[in-house]
């Protein structure tokens, strides 16, 4: 243990929370560890990393509406590694931020109301975090607490790309593209600064459990895949991405099913695991090879591809594909499906760096660059916390 | 008037039929006359058009559910300009064939059942057509009917492409992509194959008040932008085209409207008319100039660029765009803002070809043809329609 200031992170999940710790190092944030508690398991456990260790440890807290013990006792075991009396500020990731927040904010009660005001626009989402942040005020009031959203990252946006073709009384209430993953993008800009300066043109696959593209200009967001919601885009684990309006009228209209129906069809049963029947993670579709399985894997590849050429009209042009988060990251399969599909502009895979996970991985001839990029959302929710600290 | 044969097309739209009459010469459909029956109209009127001769008559019958007041009264006007006691067949355009009906088909009994037995999933065209086949079959029993499907020329459309990322049950009952203007298409891929053979990966842009884009491969449909409904894709004059599923979800969950509601927003309220707050027409939009008109324009070119890139990734690669249909085949102003946003694929306009709706309006270095090709739906028609009645 060390005196150091520490600063916390929460990414607030549907069903985890992944928390951050890292040291104040003068301007910088430097990750010291990392916690997940999985509110799905029973009996709730807090998993623990620091440096090459890794704790599994059991949790007598149950889930309860204040979250009050789970926080209580998931402070006492960070204790036993870290020196929880440094902890200085507590960064959140917020997933909406609106129109209202385009950068990250110091959380006085003001602020969690007006995010809170924002709950019709992520109604499964933004809840859980405002319920955590509450509940870290009530208990750890000395805790200056910060909030970094998704969506701000793509404020960038011009207009035009922000709008959907419906009444402009909507799009002036808030019906429009905001995007999301903005963290990611946000860290990956910042990578690419560094490691492919000449690159301008790009796009960006984040591809986890949720998934989304973002057309990139010199490091600033021009387009997302998704839109309104974290349904929109590509195929996600259990989400559809791209779908005919017309499917849903259909299901209301023809097959009566009702408003909770088609949102759990959307939320939980579609997707990867709705086209393959069988699997909504990669790994296993591109295990088990059966038919369905395959075409799961191809139906993200084809809507992947898809949007990378959708995207490079937006940028009119395209020097470089990134792939990052999970499956992005870690699964050469999936990026020589996009690849072979984009062969068209030229782009060509370097397979031996494609299965080595290398930050290259097109060819020398390839007239597009496409890289592997490893994502840290913590790390700008941290950065993003402490230059609030900073600066006041 | 001749003796020769006549054969006569409907088009029935949501609010208009237009009718084709056809001289059938040996084995050809060759058009003599045209004429249009605007339902909005008060009192009901049919222009009609014969070589360079146009007429506008007024009609006294009423739309009633049965159509026969209109339908007599329409053959009686035709009477006095064409031979219509020489009228052998009636082809009609059906929206939608499902899967089951992939080529043009005779019109008995148990193939109208079998139409009407798909109106789900085209509640809002397929009765109009249906309506009008059933007045036709009782008051003129002489004539053959037969159908030409909007959806039929998609059918070779790999099953892929033809997926959303729903539940696969879902998908084997038949919520998957059709596709529409098909008979369009089917034209256009006639005229490339004599005007521009050596394009193999084409994109067809079918502008109209409503409007899709259909990706061949050597005349082949590959994909198109309209899937199972006639609101997806690009924007139209008041339909929204590509809209997240989100959306929806939020109109009806949060802002509590109804199905009804939002089946008038997306089919009548959206589009170029819900953008702009103005008109759903492009060349009143193009005149105004107001920013918000300017707006929608902008959003309809780069909303059809962008869909251009996402289908040159399912053709993996890209030869030539054609224009077509009336915004398609007469306004260069959004050709040429199309254009605009793909000059990273090298494709470059011939200003002056273009301002004269030329068939080729890419200059001789562009890496990519650009052509304006005249479709004519109603020639598929009744090509299908005389095929049909000589095969048997």
């Amino acid at each position: 243990m060390s005196s150091t200031d520490l600063l916390l992170t929460f990414n607030t999940g549907s069903s985890t929370v992944k928390i951050g710790i890292f040291a104040i190092d003068g301007a910088e944030a430097r990750r010291i560890g990392r916690g997940v508690i999985d509110f799905r398991a029973e009996p709730l456990s807090l998993g623990l990393t620091k440096g090459p260790q890794t704790f599994e440890m059991p949790l007598n807290a149950e889930v309860t509406e204040d979250l009050h013990g789970v926080i209580d006792e998931t402070f006492a075991l960070l204790a036993d590694h870290f020196d929880m009396t440094a902890a200085r500020a507590a960064g959140h990731r917020i997933v909406h931020g609106g129109d209202r927040f385009i950068r990250a904010i110091a959380l006085d009660a003001a602020a969690i109301d007006a995010i809170d005001a924002l709950t019709p626009l992520a109604p499964l989402h933004q809840p859980q975090a405002l319920r955590f942040i509450r509940a870290l005020k009530h208990l750890k009031p000395h805790l200056a607490q910060t909030a970094s959203f998704d969506t701000a990252f793509h404020a960038t946006q011009d207009d035009l790309v922000r709008r959907f073709a419906i009444p402009r009384t909507l799009h002036d209430e808030g019906i429009k593209r905001y995007g999301f993953h903005g963290l990611s993008y946000k860290f990956i800009a910042g990578e690419l600064r560094r490691k492919a300066p000449r690159a301008a043109k790009v796009v960006v696959a984040h591809l986890g459990s949720g998934a989304s593209l973002c057309a990139l200009d010199d490091g600033v967001s021009r387009d997302c895949s998704m839109g309104f919601s974290t349904l929109d885009g590509i195929p996600m684990a259990t989400r559809p991405g791209w779908l005919d309006p017309g499917v849903i009228l259909h299901l209301a209209g023809q097959r009566k099913q009702s408003f909770e129906e088609i949102e759990d069809l959307l939320y939980h049963r579609s997707g990867l695991l709705g086209v393959s029947g069988i699997s909504a993670d990669t790994r296993e579709l591109l295990k088990d090879g059966r038919p369905q399985s395959r075409q799961a894997i191809d139906l993200f590849t084809l809507r992947i591809a898809g949007e990378i050429g959708r995207m490079a009209a937006t940028l009119n042009g395209l020097d470089a594909i990134i792939f990052t988060a999970g499956i992005g990251e870690h699964q050469p399969e999936i990026r020589a499906g996009v690849a072979r599909r984009l062969s068209w502009l030229g782009l060509a895979i370097d397979e031996k760096a494609n299965a080595a996970n290398d930050f290259t991985i097109s060819t020398r001839e390839s007239r597009i660059g496409a890289h592997v990029v490893a994502t840290d959302e913590e790390q700008i929710i941290a950065e993003e916390a402490l230059s609030i600290l900073r600066d006041g």
